[in-house]
């Protein structure tokens, strides 16, 4: 089987699932207990968060353990908006945003914040500019993904955080779910205050990740209780998987740059093979030079569904998505390729072809093959049918 | 080395690190995902949904996983407030609850909301006479926890849901973070709308838990974002986690009896031990009859410290824990014991000795013998510093 389903969610490296067993049988210690086995947790836990920091050049105290990514949207979002409403409530964001973003938002507009959801260009990219024009004396906070999930385009995050330097009071916050451990991010030199990092989408543990957050930084906790990472976040911790999550990150980390060097190669590949050999395909995303993430490939077939090619390539062995994995069973184009201009036809006959660390140049070659093979003969059926 | 801390957390199961192994490495898919992979993911999920569900003869739909017990417990709490606020902003609870319910409320106070905290008598039992009374034209919510974590001491929870029967507007959440898995609880018998449950008290993976909800009841989400567990959770499960959480469900389910008789008699024992060859010493919490957890046992030795005794015990090889773990590191004498009416000099002289299943017979005998070696030879220094 070919699984290239990793924006969706990755294997677990086995090194993880080792560390992570390791931790489960010998440091089952409470890391907030006075005893020896408490104190053998914390430092463990204190190893991992260095770990962690150092990928963002970040301080061990700015990194705060949550669930995932979703928890750590929420969080950010949510947490500042109810620290600092005392300056407004306005929040800047994008079309294209992650539903634990996208939602929130939505939430908070229930509860009478003005949300400024930013349209975007064919390709998926936001306007600095207009982020920085979108501002007014009421904005609290500006929330833009790095990586989009489901084509792959980058957002001009350190742009963004550069001109958000002339407006101190408005906080900006960055969903790196798609692009931690893969591209380096600097969030103090690219003026981010908020980052959110989830353990999964990188090899490593489902049910961990974490936000970034800068010192000095207000945020009201989400979940109240025990007071846990210095309040903000409380709840036993979760060790094993807060170990997993720096082992992936370190794993990560070292393989970066020849991952995405690999995966570069391989999308400009199957994209000239695919547009090549198949009729009125259409890439999606920023796919101009270094614009987009190398390891996601967004193609719509019009005419197609997205649920038949994905059956359809899974009887070849090939794994892919027909959108993001969380909106699967939703029957309703996506939101995201609608919002990049797709016309309804392009958008329900989608798929994200997502490449991980494990991926290897013959699974592209055969998922080519595959897509060669399935989509003229499906596109062949229709075209009975229509006659 | 004895492990005695067993409220604060649990060793993980060595079968339920076989089962999280397993899953990690072979059922990495994403449960929302269409394709094959998707599918068997969400297949084991159902599975574990079902074996929690049932030891809470509950149906599957009823059991929404999170985080652990601090998210189910500021999930309902501030879910339901935020979903029935136009009934009214009134919450009943208790002195004794745990900080993730405590400083929920307390939270929630801040956001105009009306708390009562009730008093517990001197064996920590809030009155069901009480809670009834205390029910206003605007009670939303009665949150009252079943196993008290620090002394043990268990709830009238079945009385109050009886009672609460008359009062069909107000919702009864229970936290049975240190009863589930343990004691038996049938939440829909018992008139229970919410209850919290985390995995890593009895023996299962840490960061994850779950709450039960009555079916047709409205709960705003507190982690907006992919729509996963009905959309009222969202974030990518983590499947490793649910599957031991099953599996420790299971598990303790079929221990419980004789773990229950077995902890019972040994509490007995140690009190009578202790009560016997120590002087001053004072048990805390209900422990007429079958009244308190056979595995929590509170003890203070008025005129030490806690921190000097449990790092005297742990010389001994012995863990136990000054209070609860998450409050460990605080040095105030804890909100629960004053709540039973302890002087400062008790409260801050006071262990908490909590069993597993694991712990063995020998392990009990041993930490008796390291209590009667411990205790009064510190009593001895304090009395010769007095002098
Ligand atoms: C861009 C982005 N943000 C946030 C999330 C949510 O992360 P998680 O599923 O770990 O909660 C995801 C993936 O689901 C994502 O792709
Ligand atoms: C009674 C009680 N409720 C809630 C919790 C919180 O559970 P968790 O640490 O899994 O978030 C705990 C333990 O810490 C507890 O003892």
């Amino acid at each position: 089987m070919i699984y290239l389903d990793n924006s969706a969610t990755t294997q677990t490296d086995a090194d993880v699932i080792k560390v992570m067993a390791d931790v489960m049988a010998n440091v089952y210690g409470n890391p907030s207990s006075l005893h020896g086995l408490g104190v053998k947790a914390e430092r463990l836990m204190e190893q991992a968060r260095k770990i962690i920091a150092q990928e963002l050049a970040a301080s061990p105290q700015e990194i705060i353990f949550t669930s995932g990514g979703t928890e750590a949207n929420n969080m950010a979002i949510k947490g500042v908006a109810e620290a600092y409403q005392h300056r407004g409530k306005h929040i800047i964001t994008t079309e294209l945003e992650h539903p634990s973003v996208y939602d929130t938002c939505k939430q908070l507009e229930q509860r009478g914040w003005r949300i400024s959801m930013l349209p975007v260009d064919h390709l998926g990219r936001v306007s600095p500019e207009l982020v920085e024009q979108s501002i007014t004396e009421d904005t609290v906070l500006v929330s833009v993904m790095h990586v989009n999930n489901e084509i792959g385009t980058v957002q001009p995050i350190s742009e963004i955080g550069k001109r958000l330097r002339r407006y101190p009071k408005v906080l900006f916050h960055v969903d790196a779910v798609q692009s931690f451990a893969k591209f380096p991010i600097y969030p103090e030199q690219w003026g981010i205050d908020l980052l959110s990092v989830s353990g999964h989408k990188f090899h490593g543990p489902k049910g961990i990740g974490c936000l970034y957050k800068r010192k000095n930084l207000q945020l009201t906790p989400l979940l109240a209780g025990g007071g846990q990472e210095q309040a903000l976040r409380s709840g036993t911790q979760n060790l094993p998987g807060i170990v997993g999550l720096a082992k992936a990150t370190a794993l990560a980390g070292k393989q970066r740059d020849a991952f995405m060097e690999r995966c570069r190669a391989w999308k400009e590949w199957l994209i000239q093979r695919i547009t090549a050999e198949i009729k009125g395909v259409r890439v999606n995303g920023d796919v101009t030079g270094n614009g987009g993430a190398p390891y996601i490939l967004s193609l719509s077939f019009p005419g197609l569904k997205s649920e038949v090619i994905v059956h359809a390539l899974e009887q070849e062995g090939v794994v892919v998505s027909s959108k993001s994995a969380c909106s699967s069973k939703k029957e309703v184009p996506s939101r995201v390729l609608k919002a990049i201009g797709l016309e309804d036809e392009a958008a329900v006959g989608s798929i994200r072809i997502s490449m991980g660390l494990m991926t290897t140049e013959e699974e592209v070659r055969h998922a080519a093959d595959a897509l060669l093979k399935v989509i003229p003969s499906l596109q062949q059926v229709i075209k009975v049918r229509k006659r």
